[in-house]
């Protein structure tokens, strides 16, 4: 057959070029077409994007970064020119010609990163691994065995036995199958000096490894917060007990759905959930890797792990099926759960890597809370009482001391994290974080890393809220003033709303507004929080003039105005020496639970006897919500403080 | 290009037929042109076949069977024609012509399942299993769980947990993760009927399976004595302790090696270690296939398997060298492990079925040992002292009661399993297994399974060597007495022997004789047994007359004739019904084990804090040895009753 020159063309334009798509700080690419839509792309993905005006270049929604590679875009009124310059581009309005790296700009890893690196959280960090014993169920022993001889021809396993007895109070010795496959030779290599490491768990010693001791063994852990958007990681070594490394991510899962409930509803199908716990397994994965690397260790010297998070990113950790913990009774699989092996999840770890995962109350009181109250001194002190209240788009709370513990949990919406309100936006780069409006009523703000504002993140919100109720621009149901207000309120795509920034000086170039539905989304989010407490408090009969400490969680919090906070009502009004900010403190109990297992066990110990009020059948709980569905309260008499400023 | 005729000819002789030969009863096949000599094939099976002459035809030692198939074969003088109607061949003269299946004679399965389907064993298997109570590791609890409510939402794991702990006295509970996974549609799918496997274990439960009770689960488990020649299987009902099948196999790894030496060595290079595990693993799953298809049950519904077998043994089962047990000073690598798990060793049973090996107490003592004495009173009876006999290629020894025991291992030779004696062979098909002399010298002797003879087993060689030596054809030596035996002794090609049958009447159509050498074989074996006796009762200070019983395990003793093995000097002369038969107390034992934890406590117990007495570096070994080399000894006065029948 005669090849014709028309054939060929065909041929090439049906090998049309192939491009790849990677998305930044993914795991994520895709393969394309050259010219395909860079929106098409995303949703090919399968990764989140709004493109409200339906990808006419309009909305400014779909505003993704390109960082590496060629493109072709158009120009839109939606995204200012020296955004243009810098790489931005609408995804629907611009062709993929190259091979590109995207980032999508609400993944940035700098809001997580404020966590752990943050002066308070290393402060923090030092002064819990100063006070506590370092006795962690990892350990490595070092042995020398005599050289066998007809008189005394034990096995080596026996050999080994005899001298841990010697060496330690060893109740029962168990050996790992794979420990047992390679001891003849281990044994003999470095004649008879061996390391053994040794897992101890409630009375139970196993050997799981060992080596010649000229392989200078060193031996690692590592502590690590599962939270729903950002995993935080903690490279500690088991010999001084002190933090080598510390790294955070993005969730992978994050690409599947933004909240629990989402990932909960992804994972209904058997391939989904699998994907789940792959994403997750890869997030932490990749973690190791670069703690490991950065340390030049290899993760085969990592012999335990330490776990927290809410119950259902530890059911997803461990491929369990969510679903019931969102179906009405609320019923996990598990609250408390035995050990697990490294090598049944994945993790690149030592294969024989104890895993240790913090026990849940609930399903909605997870592990983060209690390897957090760790954190706190309410598992040992006896005489004070205090309050733990982790907000975000579900708030967690316990009240107690060592002698008793009462939790609950409400669904707070996600407004303090930015979602749901549309200048809202995570804690990253280009967040208005700090907000006071002077007395002409002008804003001064402050942005995280100084770029021009892209939006205002939750400590900016609250600091909003309470400056524009204080100041007579809102009333207490949480409407405008319009005569007060008037002339700051400037229509906008989502209607009427208070002007923050005008577009001249936003990153975006539009004008950050914030609406009355806005701001009522942030009223019910802050009297869910409220509400909880107070029912928590009628609960146990105590009131808030008991609260010795209250302890503030998460990323809740972390450059929160107390005052503002107090002013609407989010939090109660007490002497402002009582609050504490604990920052990752889940991240933190996990490391303590690495550090000796008496925390492991302390933590069990409490996760059982606490007490859950599930607050859907709490009679009182709506009242409770009514009232706290204005600012501050109903009840102004809660908030004295608040009542004396405001002149009542 | 044009293709000639001529070519076509040449690539069908390329392609020259492809054959498969395979080899009954194990797991191999080859791959051969067609006109192979079976002989090559033979070994580039890798498997065992004597060609004395080096493949002539004349020796007649490659003897197989084709059992299906063609083959194109020359008569041979070393072949009977009656056999070689019967597909009989002598491999080296034999052209593969068709795909065949062919029996190497000496792996003949009867030699095996005459132990495990013998009347004894069944009747003691019967006393065992009544005596005995039931109460296994394994358990099946069934379970109602309530539905849970917003007042009773605990996890799932915990509703189980909290009704386990009403039912039985749990210290401590753990759950298997693959249980986990699937926790959350079982207890949802039969309305919270569930049924729980457990496994229970030094205090420790652990839940290894939950199914809805719909599924009518049934529990099983394995009690398996993995012999170096054979391998014998129990499959139990857990639920009653009733053996519902009994299966038996060849041990494959007869394909590496006949006996432990060989074995070992062979393992010397990791991928032949691999091989012998696998070789062990393939011959059990088979067994198991067997056993669970004849009950029509899914090997998933075996959750417990009990594994004795001698030191080596079960470290091929584990896939961990066994080298040291072979090197001094003969240090294996356990001698008692923890408990495995199925999944780990590759075994069909459930995944998280549990599998323990019984105790060694070293190298040369092994689990075969220790669960054979669960099978006696010697673990239950202080009263009374007993000796525990089982002779095979290595011969092992045990004295004591409940109170104490001493042990020795010596190194028999395989004489008496038919191995070195020219008319040896196993207790199979054609071997004679009972001679006696008539009073004209003419032997009687009964032929397994009625054939002609093809060969004298243990117990026959035993009967030979005491008729010959009662009645005065050879002296205390062992040397003929030409005077006496003259017209019996003929030339052989071994050299002069006494004729035990002429070729006219044997199987294979040779004289069947023995020699000198033979008998000088067979006295190094019995004496070095005897010898090891003495050592033992000198060491703890014990006449035979002090020994209440002497029980023989193996199938050593089977059929053997009491009075003449204690006219030879293999056994001491002590009243007769001092002696007992126990048959394979090593699968017995293991059957024990699954009965009852507080068995394998007991032999744990046991195994721990037995004596061992190494031969090797005992003083008065080799004078012992020395003196059992006559007939029966050189102290006549040790064997009463032998010394009056030869009027002394």
């Amino acid at each position: 057959m005669k090849i014709t020159k028309k054939m060929v063309d065909k041929k090439s334009q049906k090998r049309k070029k192939r491009l790849e798509v990677k998305f930044s700080p993914f795991d994520v690419s895709v393969d394309i077409s050259s010219g395909a839509n860079l929106l098409d792309v995303v949703k090919k993905a399968d990764l989140p994007l709004k493109a409200t005006c339906g990808g006419k270049g309009t909305c400014g929604d779909c505003v993704v970064q390109v960082v590496s590679g060629k493109y072709r875009t158009k120009s839109s009124a939606a995204l200012p020119v020296p955004l243009a310059s810098q790489g931005y581009a609408l995804a629907c309005q611009t062709e993929v010609t190259d091979n590109i790296t995207v980032q999508l700009p609400q993944f940035r890893e700098i809001a997580i990163k404020s966590i752990v690196d943050s002066k308070f959280f290393i402060e923090k960090r030092k002064e819990i691994s100063g006070i506590h014993e370092l006795n962690p169920a990892a350990k490595k022993i070092d042995l020398h065995l005599s050289s066998p001889t007809l008189e005394d021809n034990y096995s080596d396993l026996k050999r080994i036995e005899r001298q841990l007895h010697e060496k330690l109070p060893i109740k029962k010795l168990s050996c790992e199958y794979s420990v047992l496959k390679k001891l003849a030779h281990v044994v003999r290599e470095d004649k008879g000096k061996i390391s053994v490491i040794l897992f101890l768990a409630e009375g139970d010693t196993t050997i799981i490894d060992v080596v010649p001791q000229s392989a200078k063994k060193k031996m690692y852990g590592i502590a690590c917060d599962i939270g729903t958007t950002t995993v935080a990681l903690h490279l500690v070594n088991l010999q001084n007990g002190k933090i080598e490394s510390t790294s955070s991510s993005l969730n992978q899962q994050i690409t599947c759905g933004e909240d629990i409930i989402s990932r909960i509803n992804y994972a209904q199908k058997p391939e989904r959930l699998k994907k789940l716990h792959e994403l997750i397994i890869l997030t932490i994965n990749k973690l190791i890797e670069k703690t490991a690397k950065s340390e030049r260790i290899s993760p085969e010297n990592i012999y335990f792990g330490s776990f927290s998070g809410n119950t259902t990113m530890l059911h997803l950790l461990l491929n369990l099926d969510p679903q019931y913990i969102r179906l009405e009774p609320y019923v996990p699989t598990f609250n408390q759960v035995s050990i697990l092996l490294s090598r049944d999840l994945g993790l690149k770890m030592n294969p024989e890597a104890r895993i240790l995962c913090s026990p849940a109350v609930g399903s909605y009181v997870g592990g983060d809370i209690t390897a957090g109250l760790l954190v706190t001194p309410m598992l040992k002190d006896s005489k004070k009482t205090s309050l733990f209240i982790d907000a975000g788009t579900n708030g967690e709370l316990v009240i107690g001391n060592k002698d008793w513990l009462v939790t609950c949990a409400c669904s707070a919406g996600p407004a303090f994290e930015g979602s749901g309100i549309k200048c809202g936006m995570p804690a990253s780069e280009g967040a208005i974080e700090a907000i006071e409006m002077r007395e002409d009523g002008a804003l001064k703000y402050k942005v995280i890393n100084g770029t021009k504002p892209k939006g205002v993140c939750g400590s900016g919100l609250v600091d909003l809220l309470a400056e524009l109720f204080i100041n007579g621009y809102i009333d207490r149901h949480g409407k405008f003033k319009m005569k007060r207000a008037g002339e700051k309120i400037v229509d906008s795509e989502e209607g009427k709303g208070f002007l923050i920034e005008e577009g001249k000086n936003s990153f975006w170039g539009k004008d950050l507004v914030i609406t009355e539905n806005d701001i009522k989304n942030l009223i019910r989010t802050k009297g869910a929080v409220y509400s909880a407490c107070m029912v928590l408090l009628k609960n146990v009969g105590v009131g808030f003039d008991k609260i010795d400490s209250i302890y503030m969680a998460g990323g809740f919090g972390q450059h929160l105005n107390i005052d503002n906070a107090i002013r609407i009502g989010l939090l109660p009004d007490l002497d402002r020496e009582r609050f504490h900010y604990v920052g990752n403190s889940s991240l933190l109990g996990a490391y303590l639970i690495l550090l000796t297992e008496k925390n492991k066990e302390m933590v069990d110990a409490t996760a059982e006897k606490m007490t859950y009020i599930e607050l859907n059948t709490e009679p009182g709980y709506m009242n409770e919500y009514t009232g706290a569905l204005f600012l501050p309260h109903t009840d102004i008499n809660l908030f004295p403080s608040v009542k004396k400023l405001l002149n009542l």
